[in-house]
This record gives C-alpha cells, sequence and structure tokens, in this order.
C-alpha cells in the first residue's frame, strides 16, 4: 500500500464530505454558475473536500439565479450542495495572504475566470507552479487560454452556436434549436474532471501539479462523433435531423395513437422482431427494409410503414409489446415523467439535500456508482455565502501547527 | 516521490501510445459502438495504452458503420484511432486462457455489454475482482446494472427520450426533437472516464480496485441542471425552450438580414453594451428590459426590439460591432464551419490519423490541454482486427519473464 503524501494527513474528515476515492483531496473552487460548479460538484461527489473561494459582493453570480426557495436559489443549491464557502477580495492583502495559506493546503484549485484573470491577479500558472509545485490547477473558459479567440466572453449558447450542434439539431424548416439543457457547459465541465482526476493519479507517481486548460468550444468539436467523421470522410455538411439517427434505421420517433414513442431496432434480428411485434412480419422480408443501409436509403418508406401499425394503438400498449420483444424503445418522457422513473429511485439518482435551516431540496444524484463505497441518499446543503469561515481557518491553523511540529 | 507498484514497468513505450498522465496504464477494452469507445478513446489521449479485445467474428459493430474511406469506417476509425486490436472469442478455452494473461497485466478493463453478460463469460465483478485485486472494472450500460430496468436494451435514442432532454428540445410543435448528437452516449462515457480516472487515484493510495457502474439513463438525469431545479422547486414540468435559455434574458438566436446571430448579455451591464452597440441604448432604459427578471418577464417584446435593429444588417457585421461592444456573441456554424474556425486549429481540435496503408483521416483531438504533456497533431491509424496480436502475446511473455525473474 503506498500513500500519496500529497494528502494531507492532518485534514480532518469534514462534515460535508461524502465517501468516496477521492478521500482527503482539497479543491480550492474559483469557479462560478455552471461549468466550473459542475465539475467541483462532481469531484465533491467523488469524495473531495470542495472549499469555494467567493467574492464577499454577493458571491458566486448564481446564488441570484432563479428558482427561489425560501429566497435561496434552488439552481445555485442543485450544484453546490455540499461545499464549503469562504468569501475573499483576492485584491485584499489580507485575504491574499489567507487565500495563500489555503493554497499551500490544497490540492487543486479550479476556476472559470477570463483568460488572464488569474495573471492579472498575481495567481497565474507559472507563478502558482512555483510556489506550490505538487498543485493541480484546472482552468476552463469559453474558447481556452491560446488561440487567437481566447479573450473572447463566451456562454453556452454561444459555444453551442459556434461549435455546431445547433445546426445538427432540430428539423431543418424554422428557427435554431438550441439544445434543451447546458451541454456546453456540462460537456466542457466533465473533461475538465476528467483532467484533474488524471493529474491526480499523475501526481501520485511524480510528486508534480499539473495545469488543465479547457475550452468549451473545443469541447463541442470533441462531442460532434458521427457528424465530424461523416463531414471529413464525404465533404457534406450535415444537416438537422428531426429526431432519428443519420446512418442507423429505424432509430427514430414515431407517432402512435396518442402520442410519440422511441424505437431504436438497428440491426436486423431486432428489426424482425419489430416487425414480428407489429404484426406485419412481412416487413422483414420487403427488400426495401432487409439492410440497415437498404432501411436508411428508405426510411420514409419504413416510417410511414411502422406509423400505419404504431397509429393503431396508445404508446402504452407499444411499449410493453416491443419490451416483450427485446426491442429498445422509450416514451418520451417530461421532465417530471424522467425523474418518477422506478429506475431513478432504484438508482439513487435524485438525492435530498438536508437543510436544518431551510426547506429541503431534492437534486440530481452521482451517476458514477463505485463498488467501494456508499452511495448516500442525501447531500449536506449549499453553503450560505462565506458560512465555512471559520471551520476553515481552524482546520488550516491545525494543519500548520501540525506541519511545524513534524518539521 | 512514489511509483505505483501497478504500473508494470515492463510495459514498454507502445509506439501507439501519447504522451500524457496515464502513461503506464493499461486498459483492456471489451467495449463497441460509441459509449465505451468514447470512454476509452479519452484514456488513449491521456496516455493510456488500450487493448480493444473484439470478437472474431466481424469485431466491433462499428467497423460495420458508414461512412466509409477505401473501405473501412471513418466512424470507427474516429473512436478508435490509438488502440489496439486481438480478436479473442471469450467462449474459447484458449482464448480465454490468453484473456486472462491480459487481465494479470492490466489496470483497468471497460465494457458496455448488457448487465449479466460478464458474468455469463465468467468475468463478472465478483469474480475478477477475487482474482485481480487491483483490476479496476468499468461498466458502462444503458439502465446501469441494479434496479428494475437493467435488463432492458437501450440506445442512445432511448436514453434520450426517457432521461427528458428531449423534452426540453425544440419548438414546442411539430414533431419531436432528438440533440443531433448522441450526448446520451457521450456522456455516459464522460462519467465513466471519470470514475475511472478517480479509481486509479484510489488505487494509488490503497493498492485496490473498484467496480464503475455507470447508466447512461442515470447521466442524462445528471445534465438536466436547471430544469430539474426549476421542476423541484415549482412543481411545473419545463417544455421546449426553441433556441433561448429559460431564465436569463436576452440569451437566444435572433434574426438578422441574412441569418441568425446568437446573443448571450444576461447582465445589466452587458445588456447596456448590445443596446449602444445596436444603436439603440434607449432600450437599457426602458423599465421593461432594466433587469434581468424585467428582460425574462418580457422577453417577446424585447426579441421584437432587437430584431427590428438586428434584421437591419447582415450577421457578420453584427459580430464585428458587437464583438467589439465585448457582448458575447456567435454564428450558428455548420460542421464545416465549425471545423474552419482558426481557434479549432490553434487549439489542436482538428488531428490528422496517419495510416502508412490507407487514405488519411482527420479526427477530433483531445479538449483536455496539460502543461506536462505535448499535444501531438497527429494520431495513430485504428486497428485492423486482431492486428496487433504479434506485438500483445510478446508484450505478455516478456512481462511475464520479468515477473517469474524477479520473483
Amino acid at each position: 500500500m503506498v500513500a500519496d503524501p500529497a494528502s494531507d494527513p492532518a485534514a480532518p474528515t469534514d462534515p460535508k464530505t461524502m465517501p468516496g476515492p477521492l478521500a482527503g483531496v482539497v479543491v480550492v473552487d474559483l469557479t462560478r454558475v455552471l461549468a466550473g460548479p459542475f465539475a467541483t460538484m462532481t469531484l465533491s461527489d467523488l469524495g473531495a473536500r470542495v472549499i469555494k473561494v467567493e467574492t464577499p459582493q454577493g458571491g458566486d453570480d448564481a446564488r441570484g439565479f432563479g428558482p427561489f426557495v425560501d429566497g435561496k436559489s434552488a439552481y445555485f443549491g442543485s450544484l453546490n450542495r455540499g461545499k464549503e464557502s469562504i468569501a475573499l477580495n483576492l485584491k485584499d492583502a489580507d485575504d491574499r495572504a489567507l487565500f495563500d495559506r489555503l493554497l499551500a493546503r490544497a490540492d487543486v484549485l479550479v476556476e472559470n475566470y477570463r483568460p488572464g484573470a488569474m495573471e492579472r491577479l498575481g495567481y497565474g500558472w507559472e507563478a502558482l507552479h512555483q510556489r506550490h509545485p505538487r498543485l493541480i490547477y484546472a482552468a476552463t473558459s469559453g474558447f481556452g487560454h491560446t488561440g487567437p479567440a481566447r479573450d473572447r466572453p463566451a456562454y453556452d449558447m454561444v459555444v453551442q452556436a459556434m461549435g455546431g450542434i445547433m445546426s445538427l439539431t432540430g428539423h431543418g424548416e424554422g428557427p435554431p434549436t438550441r439544445v434543451g439543457t447546458s451541454v456546453g457547459d456540462i460537456t466542457a465541465g466533465l473533461f475538465t474532471t476528467v483532467g484533474i482526476n488524471a493529474a491526480l493519479y499523475h501526481r501520485a507517481q511524480t510528486g508534480l501539479g499539473m495545469k488543465i486548460d479547457v475550452s468549451m468550444l473545443d469541447c463541442q468539436i470533441a462531442i460532434l462523433e458521427n457528424a465530424l467523421a461523416r463531414y471529413f470522410a464525404t465533404g457534406r455538411v450535415p444537416g438537422p435531423m428531426g429526431a432519428r439517427h443519420p446512418s442507423i434505421t429505424p432509430f427514430e420517433a414515431f407517432r402512435t395513437q396518442d402520442g410519440y414513442i422511441v424505437i431504436a431496432a438497428g440491426n436486423d434480428g431486432l428489426f424482425a422482431s419489430l416487425a414480428a411485434a407489429l404484426g406485419a412480419p412481412d416487413l422483414a422480408r420487403d427488400p426495401r427494409f432487409a439492410s440497415n443501409p437498404a432501411r436508411t436509403t428508405h426510411v420514409e418508406a419504413l416510417k410511414e410503414a411502422l406509423e400505419a401499425r404504431l397509429t393503431t394503438a396508445p404508446t402504452a400498449a407499444w411499449l410493453d409489446a416491443l419490451e416483450a420483444a427485446g426491442v429498445p424503445c422509450g416514451p418520451i418522457n417530461d421532465v417530471g415523467q424522467a425523474l418518477a422513473q422506478p429506475q431513478i429511485a432504484a438508482r439513487n439518482m435524485v438525492v435530498d439535500v438536508t437543510d436544518p435551516g431551510g426547506t429541503p431540496l431534492k437534486v440530481a444524484g452521482n451517476p458514477i456508482k463505485l463498488s467501494a463505497f456508499e452511495d448516500p441518499s442525501t447531500r449536506p446543503p449549499p453553503p450560505s455565502l462565506d458560512s465555512d469561515r471559520a471551520r476553515i481557518l481552524a482546520w488550516l491553523t491545525a494543519a500548520e501547527t501540525e506541519t511545524a511540529r513534524s518539521a
């Protein structure tokens, strides 16, 4: 058994930390709004202690975003449960001294400012790495820390538009369509989290931290998958796909008597099962539908034939029939229906934030289920601005005393 | 400096591996199609050696998905560049013996079979963990390895429908809208990658592997962000949002003289800058538009006022004017335009796959930029089925000899 000396043995098990593989890891979190907080929330769900350093003037902007419950932002709460907060003005000498003490004890610093902001504060990567060679520094920004567009401001909406995903989403006529959740922020948060964990692993071997520079726009390119492959292979620009897959058929939303059903039966065996379950086994013997390429060529005729059957019964009946036949299918759930699925409860994917001083919140759970750790069904509350100052100061003092004694 | 004894010192620097924090990590990869291969591609981009174990009957299904270049799937290539391939029949005794030798040298095993498949092969987590206590085992599946829906088949389309994101995407009238890339697979791949890296870090401390169980449906719940917060806070089911943000205004696609522009000017300062840049500074003094909540209430009137100005000039002119004013904005790029952006080249987000035996491919680069490692502008080619058998066997024999000698 090999211990990573970077994990401070003096770090107390904090009442806010979850059990997890990142136990003992201390994250100093300068992030605001969504991409960065999503990354540090994921680190918190994996057992890291996350200390949110906020501006004394109101803190994280997301504290002001609705909806509000008892005057507190439920949106902020959903992204910051289980974190601690201390308010520091990084332009004030005393607060900077305290921030430096924090960095000396931290394993990871995460920020999502505009490029250059940390350098102007004197906390750019070069300076940080010289003072704290073990510190891992992760930056998430709209366009990254290099390149001609580095100084441009960006939000999710902007990188969804510039990165191509909006050109693939929707039905081709009418106004443009944004993906209904902030995949620009969230994918950047996830790639940042991957980088931080890989850097922690690397530091366990080498003792050295590194800088991680993730751009939201880059991440949009990284998730274009088959659209990028098709474009480079054929030179043709892929357009919006409506509700179907570009090259697997049937893989689409179909009308039923009372709504829609999604069916994904891309291989010939599944297609035969589908045809039989619909009471139309001849479809599988029709040469137009005999193979996936043939079905993709005749996608409109196939859709007509399938909907001729599907519109004779309601969605629920078809779900039962197709599920029994082993054909991948599903309803198009709204958010309430999605969250009410028994599978979601069984997987602990909605957890309760217990707040002794306020109304309980329900938030998304951790989708990374680990055999070595429990997956608690509750999370500690999000912090009020500066609410953990005393605990953080006491921890710093104790850790510094311990270091001085053992020196 | 602390070395992780699990990283096999006998592992040669493979000609296919990238420089990165996961140098020395060996991944045995049973995954097919997208979610799993996306995870192991990310591990490969971070320096891991990825050995793809494929069925002798054609291997990964994605080898049969178009588009094809010189008879090879560009789609498969875009997800499997830099990996090695060996064909094994896991029901054959000799091949199982070889697979066991591989597992004895591996750090990570990744699979995306239906739950129960690995147990039927005798490679379920309990058995694996007993035989190889250091091995990390990651499983990505449609619904996860627990819960009442665990045995149901799923594809991206199905979990996008069941998880709620389709209910948030689109314009509310007309047929349902799928997100134009496979975010069901990709987010599951990313959460799996986070889990694997965290487990590697944990193993560096404890010497023990763990099982990681990621469900595509769970991951859809995990990315609902403000829609989930709004639903739980208000009880109201959020609907499709078209091309705008639900609670930040203006944050939307607007018509121009020749197309559309996306503008994200959510705070009052940015809104004032926008109004000035549009030549309509009075808008910022209109009480209907004086704050973000007011602008959100009067979103339709605001859109009309902004488009009255924006339709007087083409998108390119407004992009210049708004960029100069520091207002976050962007064009709605198609995939070709997205990939042609100078920032994408500067960030090395399109890399070349050099294949001595075939046509070069262009694929997405690695969005995790690390100060400690180069970010090569090329990737080794994807493997032909079973193309790395000899090299893998030679490596196993050398590693086993080394272990026997040092024992």
